[in-house]
């Protein structure tokens, strides 16, 4: 059942009778529609009552309006106009460009713009590499999207996205200190999109590529990464297998079992399913079989998707073959990042004991995370009204300050694999229990963890390019 | 003869012994060596002597070399280092990227990430003019240049280029609240460039063209304006003829003619002369001969370049044909976007009485300044070190300000015709003379003026597009 939430909630400005039980009627009946008050402010008043504002969280879009009909329902009570704060906060955008240095007098000027600025824009053309000292680059990422897959809402388009990527780069920015920009493209051909993000990447210090759908996401990304002398990183396959493979060190800590040996089932084998796949193995997973919709992928399958064919050659030893459901049955660990309610608690009562279980897929896990608590042993989600969410925003941003810091001009796997052993190492071991494998995102010092460990994994020669 | 400036200020840490005179020794020496003392600050003192902070203004950027020699030459003062004041300030760049909005806690998260912000994500897909309310689009202007016509300086190229599109950010930001970005394209080519720009404009409400080459910027502007919805301007261009125009205005009061009636001679038909034609057409202008290298453009001259040949076909309807020396004989205004020191006092001479002289050639005029004010009534430059400096910045931020706040979808001659008397009308009538024809830059009423007459200027069906 449906909570009332934050990200639902509506300011009511509400005219009320003189009487000293108007205000509490209001919030009477604002309650008794289900929505959660969180706070009553007098705006004004007259003669003959108040203005109220009403502030509460509601259940989902519609609810606002079933509110304000209880409300107009009261005699003498009128609701004057009401809105919603997730559009109120986004009037404008989310980001701003602000100058660092003071533009007040001829001075200044002189010093930042004509005629003093022609020195430096000489001496980066004498000196390619100053600017990574010079200008905004040493502290800047582009967030790349074409809007062909926006959170769950699949092909919404490059305007649609911008919002999520505003986010993003206050996410960047609150977090790891990073500049971000969002771009956001309107095309979707994969040779056009690489072309454009070498043609800006002169401003950038690193390219955060978002909500590109696959398999075209796969492509851009490796492209880039061999053209261009910056690092390329799409957070919905990297972001993703960093926390998940952070969690599942710590989950398996609390289970007592070690990587090399459990079973691993990953559902999914799209853009995150490959990556966790990969950093996986990095780490020492040696009993992986990953699921598609049709089943258990394996050896010698050709499926003409690179990808899927590289899962299938370097997972599922043993051959298996046959459903997800079947698949699980004494298996130590599963990742879904796949479709929501695909298994039950029965599935998962069939995995062995002590199981793991990352239900991953977004708004509604692969299988009910309290369902599944009743025999796996921790249980991890998407959402933040379980424990232990798997959150990107605890990669992201101290990622890229490392990168940056140490003027990377490449991520290695070998970064991503650190960055994932920096945020688990963050939960002390007095901290960590089954509803606690994994840092709140609200942790700074995740951020700087995992800078600290991405700069000490950057080669010298890639340190010297600063 | 250089002066001293503010663009090429250094500071020294300087070694001197204990003695009382040690410090007026230093500053003597500083001075002496042709550089102006701006304050000299004691870093820390020893039982030898002390270590001093001297901060001068030197001539160029050899001249701090000579200073640092000349303090070596004193028995007993040493340089332990020394730095200049512009490269510092440039180091990480001059912009960053700012939250609007605080992410400090779950209830900050869920609006503006997710999942709140999928609403307003939907919200936009199905009705994209919402990306004008609830995103950065409102407020932000792409500065987009190749870098292949940068200052004074040539075709630098894309990453040399960033210090300048920082600063235009930053002056953007100051002068007009607009949040401006730089996009500095790896590429010169026409197509590709106006692709880019295409497919980047979601995130943006604008577009200003800046430093890149003719006649390239013409196709790559016109193009843009023809298939885009946002305003696109070339401030090169159009930048410069709307300040032009504003002095020319108040200039010709000073000299009590009239535009109508002025024998105007331009001399460059490049990117800022084609526009100033336009413009002070658009204003009445009725005779004006335009000068290129080869001399005067006259009708019926065929170049093969479509804009030299509209300047051909529109202007010198006498049909004079000679030298811009000849041409300039009887003149009342002389406007020089071209070459430094093409002309002497004695050329200025030969104009009309009540002469009108700008030479804009950077950073160094036409003419001498000094020499033409001997015989001109009004004498304006490009320089910030003589009266009357025409300097695009009282143009774009304002320009971009009124465009933005009525939702424009384009940019017509008359907008930039207004923007060009609303500039004017700044200066007051108590306040004009010959030496002040047009307002300082760091007058903020130039921008709120010109946003404006800019926003008066567009039409309904363009502010309905907000």
């Amino acid at each position: 059942m449906a909570l009332p939430s934050p990200s639902y909630t509506v300011t009511l400005r509400v005219q009320v009778p003189a009487s000293q039980r108007a205000t509490s009627t209001v919030v009477g009946a604002v309650s008794d529609a289900g929505a959660a008050v969180m706070g009553v402010d007098i705006a004004h008043s007259t003669p003959d009552g108040l203005v109220v504002d009403v502030t509460c969280d509601t259940v989902d879009a519609q609810h606002g309006e079933r509110v304000v009909a209880a409300l107009e329902a009261i005699d003498g009570v009128h609701v004057l106009k009401w809105s919603d704060s997730t559009f109120l906060l986004h009037l404008g955008g989310k980001i701003e460009v602000r100058a660092k240095t003071p533009l007040k007098t001829r001075r200044d000027l002189s010093r930042a713009y004509t005629p003093g600025v022609a020195r430096v824009c000489l001496a980066i053309a004498e000196n390619p590499e100053d600017a990574r000292r010079l200008t905004i680059k040493r502290n800047t990422v582009a967030v790349v999207t074409d809007g062909t897959a926006v959170l769950g809402l699949g092909d919404i388009g490059p305007a649609a996205a911008l919002p999520v990527m505003e986010g993003k780069a206050a996410l960047f920015k609150e977090f790891g200190g990073v500049d971000a920009w969002p771009v956001c493209l309107d095309t979707t051909d994969t040779e056009e999109i690489i072309r454009i993000v070498k043609a800006i990447a002169p401003v950038y210090g690193g390219v955060n590529l978002e909500d590109i759908s696959a398999p075209r996401c796969f492509e851009i990304e490796a492209r880039l990464r061999a053209e261009l002398d910056i690092p390329v990183f799409h957070d919905d396959q990297h972001g993703t297998a960093i926390v998940v493979l952070a969690a599942l060190i710590n989950a398996l800590k609390v289970v007592g079992k070690t990587l090399e040996d459990v079973r691993i089932v990953i559902s999914g084998v799209g853009a995150a399913g490959t990556a966790i796949v990969r950093l996986l193995k990095a780490q020492g997973a040696r009993h992986i079989v990953a699921f598609g919709r049709g089943g258990a992928l394996h050896a010698g399958e050709r499926t003409g998707d690179p990808h899927r064919d590289w899962i299938a050659d370097n997972t599922n030893a043993d051959g298996f073959s046959g459903s997800l459901r079947d698949g699980l049955v004494g298996a130590d660990v599963f990742v879904g990042v796949s479709a929501g309610n695909i298994l039950t608690g029965a599935d998962v009562a069939r995995m062995a004991d002590g199981a793991i279980v990352f239900a991953l897929a977004n708004p509604t896990p692969e299988v009910d995370p309290l369902e599944a608590a009743e025999t796996a042993a921790v249980v991890a989600t998407g959402r933040s009204d379980y424990p232990n969410q798997i959150n990107n925003v605890l990669a992201f941003p101290g990622l890229f300050r490392g990168l940056l810091d140490a003027g990377a001009t490449e991520i290695t796997t070998e970064m991503l694999r650190v960055a994932a052993v920096a945020i688990a190492d963050v939960v002390a071991p007095d901290e960590l229990n089954s509803a606690f494998v994994i840092p709140g995102v609200f942790d700074h010092r995740v951020a700087e963890a995992v800078a600290e460990a991405v700069k000490g994994a950057s080669t010298p020669r890639q340190a010297a390019g600063r």
